[in-house]
């Protein structure tokens, strides 16, 4: 026997800047029926030759189906479009960008007013919408997820990280801020090629390898970080580390480099030495992470 | 016919910290003739057990063989060693780590003593040497590098990066600050999750899976500050992202972590943003780098 296969079910987006958009050509490509609200209404016609129904409000467009997706500017937006509608019954998507915060209050908002809520946070640009790679991670109502997993996976990897509405959030702020940190060190790298006889396409082999192989550290840390060990098996100390960075150090300044992408890091690891009389020095560097946090 | 085997070729290494006591076995172990000489004489006496032969002096030392590689704690202490040393016909391979123009420096010192000459910066810590993922780069005379491949590959991989002397030194620190710019990036992710319900081993491989795809900054930003075409296809760009990082900062905030590893970025990519009226909203990320060269 095989299963019967049941139409796609519908479902309901609010917001069509780049991301809604390139979610909504997903679910109507794969035949979801979709009802779209945007703010302005142009972007909304645009869609509407593609299959979607445009509804006149977000009230209207939330009493459409059960199913409610919302991908707005900021969590301010997403109180004024939903402010007015009926969310009893409901199971709401929220894919907008926010803060830990705003998603459990946004959770808590939403149970009061008889939603099943998750809070999402979208690793992906609108490019990615669609490809693989792209995913999607959710925390809050675990029920909501799996009862709507087949939609939810049409246009990203679904990837659910707990019970705790702000976690999406936390999740996503984490990986975007240390993405962002290594950003930072990957441009002072470049940048202290300038002028030199190098071309940065001979450099970015070398320096994808190396950090891919220093990728090591995240292990390290998660594994330091769980049992407060910070001196076991330690490759190179951080002590040994605070010594070479002078070098790294007086280069950039005679390279005529700033040195304000990676001076925070030697200073956390200088300050991290420096405290308890020199009690860490035989330490991995993954204990200054404990002064990061006041 | 087969190629005969010849004995492997004699070498002087001068100083046995943990590195060049690492070296020195692995180049016993080869079954090379090797003269070792260090400061203080503990060290090598350790290595005579194992075959080497102890010179008195570093003079003596170098005396002894064509070959002196030389690992010691910092430039000044190269030219203390090698002062009256006779360099006449030798090959000089300096393994001290230092800047480029202490490379440079050293290079023009040592051509003025009758020496060839190559600066090297080992890309691997004490334990790594001999095994796999170890290398070591090398820049100055490439016929001393040719004439000598199969010894220096003895403890690590070889990786010639052009004449200049100075290049081994400034791509070695190219490659360590952009690893304390991601160390940054991750510490700041870890101590975002510090107090909440998340395990370290819970984030970290969504850690670095994230940082492997985002890896993609390495490539991009080299065929842009080669092309110098910062605009051409770009998926997110500086207005947005300036506009998301307002989400990172507050999170931090909220979440009591210091915000000190990622604000200098976000810094760059507002200062860039500011820059020429606008000018730049529409540009990659890359762009940023421009502003770090004084």
């Amino acid at each position: 026997m095989t299963a019967t296969t049941s139409a796609q079910r519908p479902l309901t987006l609010l917001g069509l800047g780049d991301m809604g958009t390139a979610l909504a050509r997903t679910w109507l490509a794969a035949g979801h029926p979709l009802t779209v609200w945007n703010r302005t209404a142009a972007k909304a016609e645009a869609l509407a030759g593609e299959g979607a129904a445009v509804a006149a409000t977000a009230a209207e467009a939330v009493a459409a189906n059960g199913l409610v997706v919302v991908c707005l500017l900021d969590d301010a937006s997403v109180g004024a479009a939903l402010d007015g509608a009926d969310l009893s019954g409901k199971d709401v998507v929220n894919l907008t960008t926010g803060r830990p915060s705003e998603g459990r209050a946004r959770a808590a908002w939403a149970a009061e007013r008889g939603a099943r809520f998750v809070d999402a946070g979208i690793m992906a640009t609108p490019v990615m919408i669609g490809n693989p790679g792209a995913y999607v991670l959710y925390s809050g109502s675990r029920a909501l997820v799996d009862a709507h997993r087949p939609t939810l996976e049409v246009p990203a990897a679904v990837r659910y990280v707990g019970e705790d509405p702000g976690h999406a959030a936390l999740y996503d702020v984490a990986l975007l801020s240390a993405m962002y940190g290594m950003f930072g060190g990957i441009s002072h790298a470049f940048a202290l090629i300038e002028g030199e006889d190098v071309a940065p396409k001979e450099l970015a082999p070398l320096l994808s390898e190396w950090l891919g192989a220093m990728g090591f550290f995240v292990g390290n840390a998660a594994e330091r970080l769980t049992s407060r060990d910070f001196t076991s098996g330690v490759v190179s100390n951080l002590a040994m580390q605070v010594a070479a960075t002078g070098t790294l150090l007086r280069t950039a300044e005679e390279q005529g480099v700033s040195t304000e992408l990676i001076l925070p890091y030697v200073e956390l690891m200088r300050r991290r030495l420096a405290a308890g009389g020199g009690a860490h020095a035989g330490e991995d560097t993954a204990g200054a992470i404990t002064l990061l946090k006041r």
